[in-house]
């Protein structure tokens, strides 16, 4: 079989599913998605797509925001990020506040939503219109300038934010951010809310199968020592809680968000995108956790 | 470079370390290591060895046995493991029995000394001297029948071994071990004396390379799906705490043990060991880790 | 009404109680108590009894013992007691091993069962036989030769006794006992074996309420100093993790024990007993609970 | 020796004390205090003063408040206070956060800073100006006019009281404040920084030395069994991690705060203020609280 007749055979075992978890309901406009959509995407580092289902509809993209703001923050302090964000798995549901309060504010890795305002938090010093720069940045990686942030979205989630909130000011008290909390939650809100596609983030994540330089928008992201270890820590702490169970499974890097949205890459290969809204208990999508289980199985590719 | 070359230079590299941490001290038979030694070893699955420095001397194993009896445990219960043993990174310093108590005696991951305790529980069941049985397994899977457990080591391990006689009790209350606690810590402190060399860990661990299939005792030890799996928990757990940051440097499956050994396994290719007695504070060896790093450097080798 | 009528009372409204909890479970001839049984005794300073339902039949002091233990200790090391063991409350349910873990094997105060094995240990040191110095200290107290350890409640302890024999060894890892393990648990599953009436308890606790000099056994057992900080560990750490809960509605110092037993102190007064097997989900008995409750209420007697 | 002959003594002694800790350093108008300054204040039931030292100066009350508001709070909602409140000892260190992660929100006591604040949140339901309502009802407690919040004190705990945000927004996301995190966290900035002498507070304090009525103000306060139920709190969880320390040396009910002041209650005789602004390791006044030990034991008086 060939990507697209695998891509197609994943989407008729998917959509006989009948379990399919539930939409994230903390915000109505992801609380609102139809559980029955699903979409699937492959960019190859020579240059190909493969789509099936809603792969060009866009969606929430969430946590999966964090690898791009991590990328950033690699390009501008390389290893002195880890100064202040660890790279260890966070190993435990009971995480964000009490991991923080017995390790002094420092977050266990740049995936934890703690890491992510850190991370968030260095970037910011460095810009003068973050939210900006982040979008052409985005934008760029996809050569899509229809990615938006989606201002409805970011809202709610400022509106309901609390332990986000709660976070943001806990770290500040460890001193460890520089900059005032609402105006590092302000950017973290607005990344949560970009809106993309699977074929989007396939393309933009291209870069982490090719040792940082992406064949489609024709630039050196990160260097291949900064890919590999990107890739690792996307592998020991991409998926929430469900670290172990992804590798396991799918045995490739991959980053998840609670808009139903995955991301992984096959080294030297490529990057597949899957997307569906239910949720299971750890905020991962079942559908897109299932797609990717079985894109391993038919292609047979892992990095193990 | 071939690999003679590139173990060579790594030899003459580590040995200009000053820094070499502190051999474990819990008994003295670990304690009086000479922090001078260094050894490391190659098995290639086309039937190449490449040794260098003290690569045929026999050390004391320790936590590296927990993947034996994890293989050993895969062949009898397969998937049904699982119901018993998490596999999830552990990801803290406060983990053994502050974890157990929160998680109802169900041990994060298999490498943690709580899964392996479980795990040694299982396979107990299904034999009838497992201490003979476990030797039978490495030495097949070496062709060395040299093979043996310290039987001074297992001795002290016992003496001082409480924190670990309180893990199996603890276990024991939540119902999570069938056996006697005695019973099953008498094996689990033999596992950890066992004496093995680089040479003979290498060539064990082949089968890792391989898709299960050791090329070296010629059997198939895991079946691929099983090696995949395998593959995946070491690379998420089996550093202890520092399984980030050795996914971050090395970037490959591996175990280590406090007595200063560690295996890494390139799959499709080859299994990697090295050993110096010098721990860091993470319980892994200084020498060991630094010779792992420098050979994905000099091969260019990773999973990512 | 005097305290004959008092205890008259309350009787009657614990026996019209529909919602009793349930026995302790973990042993069989814990399990197998009659919850409808019920008795009370009050000892005053002045040397009266008062005694209504079951007061004289002898139950499974368990807990309470701890009492006999501390005071034991404190007459051998008095302020060096807290050199190993705090008198902080231990303030959660997730207590024993978590709280041990993180403060380095050193119990938060001596009525946690960690506490206990530590008291324990202290005295073991001074005792050529320390059951039998224990149980000629409870003799003594009590002017009860009859008094006994229950053999097959202790056997049935040591044998179920994991959590235990987890915690005796967890502190030993840590420094704090210095004994074997299992010495100190043979004195420990012993004493909570204890056998005795309301009334013996009511008699043997009356130096608590009178600066330390028992008006019933003609003994100095504390100095006063001693007998105030007692009393206010009592209040602090007496009831599990209920203690605050006891001292809003009780507000005396007191110690409770999963056999169902209650014992109270009024500072100047008198000390008072009450017992039914039926326990809470904090493993306190619910009709004792009640009618100490009720005795404050209707003599109007607070230390606050 | 009668009051005013032991509190003469007692000034004497602790002046002497050559180790006084550290002043709160976390705004300048507390770092900057006089570690030289020590005042006390004794008022009886029958309407006695006696002062010493530097009694009638005022200091910031902080947490000494919290007894304040949640009296407030008793005479508003009196039992349904413990619907989202707990009344146990919080007992650890890694206390807020961790504690609330672990039980869903709900602060363990109405004196941690978490419970201080879901307290607020009620009261703040039932008035139209809290901060005017609360200052009048310490006024009116102390016969003071003069009594006012610091507002610097108030502006400088806003500006750096991250930790104090983080828990306002942890605790709303669990659904335990009605009112925006932002309106509590106001009235409770404020709370803390009332001003208020040694004399003051003794006055204020003097129901909760006679069943709920202030023979000061002459006013019910609150009901007897109200009362007796405050002072078991304060005497569980009124001094921070230390409540078994004071209990233990003190024996009595008692209130601490940041500020250095301290005050205790001897139920049917008199409420004792002590103030000095060098602070232990627990937060605690090392003067304040020499000096209430000394008061106990040159009166003789304790609860036990």
């Amino acid at each position: 079989m060939n990507y697209q007749e695998i891509i197609d055979r994943i989407e008729q075992e998917v959509q006989q599913e009948t379990h399919r978890g539930k939409a994230a309901n903390y915000i109505p406009a992801l609380a609102l998605q139809d559980l029955g959509k699903f979409g699937m995407a492959v960019h190859t580092i020579d240059g190909q797509d493969f789509v099936v289902g809603r792969a060009e509809e866009s969606f929430s993209i969430q946590s999966i925001a964090k690898v791009f703001t991590l990328s950033m923050a690699m390009q501008q302090f390389d290893e002195l990020v880890w100064k202040r964000v660890g790279k260890e798995p966070s190993g435990t549901r009971f995480n964000s506040l009490v991991q923080l309060e017995y390790e002094s504010g420092i977050p266990r890795n740049p995936f934890m939503n703690a890491g992510a305002l850190v991370i968030t938090d260095m970037i910011l010093k460095n810009s003068e219109n973050l939210k900006n720069d982040l979008l052409s940045f985005v934008r760029g990686l996809s050569d899509n300038q229809y990615i938006a942030y989606n201002e409805e979205v970011a809202r709610s989630e400022k509106e309901t934010g609390y332990r986000n909130v709660a976070l943001a000011n806990f770290i500040k008290s460890f001193g460890n951010l520089n900059n005032k909390p609402e105006d590092v939650l302000d950017v973290y809100f607005h990344q949560c809310s970009l809106q993309m596609s699977c074929l989007d983030l396939s393309r933009a994540f291209i870069y982490l199968a090719n040792r940082g330089f992406s064949t489609f928008c024709h630039k050196q992201v990160l260097n291949p020592r900064q890919t590999k270890r990107l890739n690792s820590i996307l592998l020991t702490s991409g998926l929430y809680d469900a670290v172990g169970d992804f590798a396991y499974r799918v045995g490739l890097p991959g980053k998840s968000g609670v808009g139903g949205g995955i991301v992984a890459i096959i080294p030297g290969q490529l990057a597949v995108s899957a997307w569906s809204p239910g949720l299971n208990e750890s905020g991962n999508s079942v559908l897109a956790l299932k797609a990717l289980e079985l894109f391993t199985t038919y292609t047979g590719i892992s990095v193990f």
